[in-house]
């Protein structure tokens, strides 16, 4: 029996503090909470780490409060183009998809097409037929959509016609979850809706094995969120376990690396969540917040948006 | 100025003889020479090793007879659905495309999107699109189509429909080139059509930066060909140079390390090119054959599709 351990992030971005009053920080930070204890019961049931990983996330999809389904940033033609991936870190499994448009849970769709075992990748339309004929719920994409984000692209389009660029703040969120579980491995999965007025077609790291989504036992398992074309240019993930299986590096060391030192001369945003198989779990990021949560081997549950740490109950 | 060199593959697989008389081996390695000549010429003028690795896939997406651009492996709706990807490895850019439809040099596409530096990768329609706004050559989906590609599809149908599994030979091929060149720069490309009877919407390893094409200053340049899934999942191109960067292995045994030892248990068919900083050019393949090509600083052409290796007039 090996420990098991979870780690979460809910996207990161400048993120400023007055965005949201309190009680709407708080309101994400307990969602954040429901996502870890979805995939803490998976884990503590005996459950794999492919399956709390996709449990932790569809809980961040069906929050609207994240980035991802229902919430997700819309594209520059209104439309919610979602992407997901997973990864079984014990046989390097993985499924995979970009501009899922119907699939009510992306993610569950990316483990849908890694457990067939064909594909790994699926794009377009037809991933949502995918979804269709394997039995997943598909909704109207006006389910996908929020005042929310409607308002969100509404200014920034008004402000691209001004000649403003985007903001960092705007740009940035996806979620992500890693996982340990009692049987020693590892799994990684994202989900994102992009980032807000995103081109048609636009595909990020997310669905990317090896830049935004990555596990293998015996390294880590690692998600990203941030500036996607960085992290698909630096292979993110897959750096991460090199470092590690090859320099000796631990997971802080690692991580650390690729977000303060590899990214830093792009000045983009960039965090992410990485495991290791002793069940560290890390959070580095370079904006003033990121959306995490984690629960470590004794049952101790943290949420956080900013610095300060809550401790709730697990 | 430092050492010039290139190297091309268009595709690997069982390749039986009799599949073609020695006149349709003879032709095939004609243009790959064509292919190997048009990045030559680059490379001798000056040219970026980005450039040249764009000018010899094309000549090979426009050949009939490569799995890319005409004469593309057509899926599962007798469609071509085509995947392609560039990565410059003095500043890692990259642009990927997959699901393109009627752009009909989809690495021009690729470069393009490069070029532009926003995106990273673009699927579907809208990348097609992309390729009109920037003036790139569009054209109707029949002309990606060849009567050999209709008559692999429908032979595929018609086994698949008596219960047979798709073949070795009939699953692979995919074109890329590596460069580099005067400046000391690396650059990788790829391009396919997947293959026959393949899902809608399947995407390969081709446009995935780190798997199917990935290129790095300091490290290599490298691009895939088999049984794409495989090469996602194992991160190839990113792996190589991880494991030069990091172990201190040359490209010759990294290469090597992935072909015949990692992707060993999976019994796929697995070939790639790569290219080191001093112009050392490896092509590993499993398989029976793979269509090959190179040339190195002093000016000696090689191509081949067995065992067998021709030199011939630069």
């Amino acid at each position: 029996m090996s420990a098991i351990a979870l780690g979460i992030h809910g996207g990161c971005g400048v993120m400023p503090r007055e965005e949201m009053d309190e009680a709407g920080w708080a309101a994400a930070r307990v969602d954040l909470a429901r996502a870890l204890r979805a995939g803490w019961g998976v884990l503590r049931g005996g459950g794999s780490a492919v399956s709390a990983v996709e449990a932790a996330v569809m809980v961040m999809e069906d929050s609207p409060h994240f980035n991802a389904g229902r919430g997700a940033a819309l594209n520059i033609d209104g439309e919610p183009m979602l992407d997901a991936a997973i990864m079984d870190g014990a046989t390097l499994a993985a499924g995979a998809v970009s501009a899922v448009g119907r699939t009510r849970n992306p993610v569950r769709l990316a483990r849908a097409l890694m457990d067939a075992g064909e594909s790994v990748m699926l794009t377009g339309p037809a991933a949502d037929r995918f979804a269709e004929t394997h039995g997943l719920p598909v909704v109207d994409p006006d389910w996908f959509i929020t005042d929310r984000q409607r308002a969100a692209l509404a200014r920034m389009k008004a402000r691209r016609a001004a000649g403003a660029t985007a903001t960092e703040a705007e740009k940035h969120g996806t979620v992500g979850a890693v996982a340990l579980d009692a049987d020693g491995h590892l799994a990684a999965a994202t989900s994102t809706g992009g980032f807000t007025n995103k081109p048609a077609g636009r595909v990020g790291d997310s669905p990317i094995i090896g830049a935004g989504t990555y596990a293998r036992d015996g390294a880590c398992a690692a998600s990203g969120t941030g500036a996607g074309e960085f992290f698909i240019r630096h292979v993110v993930g897959h750096e991460i376990a090199s470092r590690m299986r090859y320099l000796g590096e631990d997971v802080a060391t690692a991580a650390s690396r690729i977000v303060f030192e590899d990214l830093a001369p792009y000045r983009i945003g960039a965090g992410l969540v990485a495991i290791d198989g002793a069940g560290c779990v890390v959070t580095p990021y370079n904006t003033a917040g990121m959306f995490r949560g984690w629960i470590t081997a004794e049952g101790r549950m943290h949420v956080a948006t900013h610095d300060e740490v809550f401790v709730v109950e697990a």
